[in-house]
């Protein structure tokens, strides 16, 4: 029996999420495991119905958008993340409750709850890995001056990642903030050593070898 | 303008909340008020799609159920609830966020969050009276010998009944617990008393010579 692991890819948008999470299932399969690539909303028939609600159907009162997502995560968590982890699969997941605390809460003002209901949602479930990719905005877009909306649009970039680097820090061991403004394979020499030592880490706390990780405290 | 009016109807299943409901907004019509009889989910069109997706989807997981309860609730409040009592009207509504306690939260041991996500949903409305109708189980359901699955029915809606009571205990100035195991008459005049009792003291807070009432604390 392997052992289960659970990576979020997070970071703003364009930073190469996907690229980066291909090649580690790529990479896991190679290596002989089983690799369940997911994402929120939209892996389960729930999800994409109430993808549909949000996107298609009349206005939404935000808190109420806040918590279709996270009945969407509950329902994911549960039917999916969960069964796959126990039977042994690395589960690769492109965002997860840090990216609904960096958007829904901190632009929405809607606060740690959105936090406090995505733990609730999980029922503790955290990644054991998160990484972060991480890329100044002005890096891929200060090249040319720039109008009211552009800088509107870096500054509010540059939120969302000061938003991810800020959880990070608040609890490095079970994060991995990774230079996303190099070569591709440069990163992905970084993202792999990451996944590694998270494995290894996780063998040893069920081992009995290692000390499991609290959660971080919900931030007041 | 008139002063907008929020009163719940709690209690078991069989215990007169819509007659008793409909008998209030016929008083209230006939005092010249406007009246919004309501209920979740089913309130709105996202309402209607979500019990859909409850009822008749694939297996729900319980707290994502509860969360997709919370949606409409925050939904619902937001525009139907609050715009009626922005201008003035009184609104009547068949269970709130002491059923989800009550049912969810009791029955599924999900504790006291589901108490605190409804009150995120709501962004902290609460209703200006919570007519509990309150009557045994024994006296409707006891006249005969009970079999194993009778008896659980009825030690069920015991525990129900005494989560209702233990909530209007908690916050007795909110609430009146009516003793619903009489003539429909008789209990409602104690319901119309009630609702004129929560009127008054809601155009004192208003004119400034009462005290609004602050939240019950949720029970740790």
């Amino acid at each position: 029996m392997k052992t289960g692991l659970f990576v979020v890819f997070e970071g703003g948008d364009g930073v190469g999420k996907t690229t980066q999470l291909e090649r580690l299932a790529e990479a896991m399969r190679s290596a002989g495991r089983e690799v369940v690539v997911t994402r929120e909303p939209g892996g389960t028939q729930l999800g994409l119905h109430l993808r549909q609600l949000i996107m298609h159907g009349d206005h939404v009162a935000p808190r109420a958008e806040a918590l279709l997502y996270a009945a969407d995560r509950a329902h994911h968590v549960e039917s999916v993340v969960k069964p796959a982890l126990a039977r042994g699969a690395v589960v690769l997941q492109d965002r997860f409750i840090d990216s609904s605390i960096v958007y829904q809460g901190g632009a929405r003002g809607l606060g740690n709850e959105v936090e406090r209901i995505s733990r609730w949602a999980t029922d503790g479930l955290l990644p054991d890995l998160t990484v972060v990719l991480d890329m100044a905005p002005d890096t891929s877009r200060m090249d040319r001056h720039l109008d009211r909306v552009e800088r509107e649009t870096v500054e509010h970039a540059e939120q969302i990642r000061q938003g991810f680097l800020f959880l990070a820090q608040r609890d490095p061991r079970r994060y991995a903030v990774i230079d996303a403004a190099r070569p591709v394979g440069e990163v992905f020499h970084d993202v792999f050593a990451a996944a590694r030592a998270a494995l290894r880490r996780k063998r040893e706390i069920i081992s009995g070898a290692g000390t499991p990780i609290p959660p971080s405290p919900v931030t007041p």
